[in-house]
């Protein structure tokens, strides 16, 4: 794979921004909800944002120093004046409204009015909530902290989630979000976006705290396969031990398994069908035993 | 939308933690390389991460202490020593190579080979890179800043860009990176990971310094369709003007528009052809003067 190597102290700021954007993604969305001294509602989307711990339950985001012209944005503006913030969600319906109140209006323009969204109070702080967002988190900011003073540079705004809301449409019956229901946008390099919904969203299964054979205990016959990819290796890699060649000989019992075993050609032929069990079936042990079958 | 309120001190940091993964989604993956004061190196993927500012460089993640047990990760303990880490970014050909890196293996188990990524050197900093990764960063850690000191308190590992290396393969000819050839893989709540190419990833254009009309400046008789989405009205929305009458009337050479606005119950089928108009051919000034003449 050949590299571009890119230098941060040589590069245009413009293009470094680009390849971190492009790079760091997909990245959630903070559509921050806050108010001024004197009462006006601001509303701005942030998608230098993520959550940072959950005991205490801290969310971090940054309003950055415009590129273009190094000034600071009405949401840190605020925030250094009152503390408090309001994070919102952003899922597919309401995406373009988000794009609405991204636009730089005057200070004095009430964006939820602009994106055509709905001001609803909060319960424990006084900016407002977005009615139309699936999941609206009360903050109070702890701190900021400032990484530069040029354009481009961010703030670290530091906040602890004091109430959550999530709507109850979103919440199967095991008291977890539905990612499909919740159809979460995440922002991408350039004009990019990605809906995570429908088939782009899929769970991977791997135990973390029980340990798995790993690659360095694949045989090298299956480890340097024509056929399997990484992901199909790291799925038998995932297994905890390799099963024995007495379990591995009851597939003989499977005609169609047997039948292929003892083709002439069999090796790739078995390789295929160990891809189609892992692609398929999901099952690594399964697969693991015809591969077995394939070197006795 | 009925709402269920989470107060994050009394609900379980087991469910606020899902709550909090479920609702700031998708997260990017940091998938992080740092080596121990005797050499031994650690890779192991990070989802509490993102970008935050681009002048300086600067990255973020999180290294969290167990919700389980209240312990904190070798590469936490790596950093604390040596300041050095390589961020490298996660796509779908090695997502399941990640998650056996994310296996709890004993400190001097080196990764690299449990999860069949190759290490290759680094141009400034001492951690190997993970040559299989599309974009690889490497950083200097600027600062680190606790959390919490109990199960599930996360850290701000503060890093500084110093040398990035991108995939030549995923960028096109306008310099910049592509998405669907970057392929990213992106965290949700529990098992979810969101794959980021093909259809899911789409563009949405709306400029942020120049000013829109805005929800408020939509006709009721739009802004109460019943057959425009949100996403339809901020289409409208985002124009910079309205449309003149005159410009409107131009659309009546058009036969086919022309004899749906002679039509009894236009009202329905404008409405119709307009939500197509943005569907489709996201043409919101056609939209905008097709649903004026509607009312002329």
């Amino acid at each position: 794979m050949e590299m571009r190597t890119i230098d941060p102290k040589t590069v245009a700021t413009r293009d470094l921004h680009q390849f971190l954007l492009g790079s760091v993604a997909p990245r959630p969305i903070a559509f921050a909800s806050t108010i001024d001294e004197d009462g006006n509602m601001n509303i701005a989307p942030y998608s230098f944002f993520n959550a940072f711990s959950s005991n205490p339950p801290i969310l971090v985001f940054s309003s950055n120093r415009r590129v273009t012209n190094n000034t600071t944005k009405d949401t840190l503006h605020n925030i250094q004046r009152t503390k408090e913030v309001v994070i919102n969600v952003v899922n597919y319906n309401i995406v373009r409204q988000m794009t609405l109140a991204s636009i730089e209006y005057p200070s004095d323009v009430n964006e939820f009015e602009k994106a055509g969204l709905t001001a609803i109070p909060s319960d424990l702080v006084k900016p407002m909530r977005i009615k139309e967002s699936p999941a609206q988190m009360e903050c109070v900011v702890d701190e900021i902290v400032t990484l530069g003073d040029k354009g481009g540079a961010g703030h670290l705004i530091i906040c602890k989630v004091v109430k959550m809301h999530v709507a109850e449409n979103v919440i199967d019956e095991q008291n977890r979000i539905d990612p499909h229901k919740m159809d979460l946008m995440g922002r991408m390099g350039r004009a990019f976006y990605v809906r995570c919904s429908g088939s782009n969203v899929f769970p991977i299964f791997q135990p973390v705290t029980e340990i798995a054979i790993g690659f360095d205990s694949l045989p090298d016959s299956i480890r340097n396969s024509k056929v399997l990819t990484g992901n199909n290796l790291a799925q038998l890699a995932g297994l905890f031990e390799m099963p024995s060649m007495d379990d591995a000989m009851e597939l003989m019992k499977n005609k169609s398994i047997s039948t292929m075993l003892e083709m002439p050609d069999r090796s790739l032929l078995v390789h295929n069908f160990a891809k189609q069990v892992l692609d398929l079936e999901g099952d690594a042990e399964k697969a693991m035993k015809v591969l077995m079958l394939d070197k006795k």
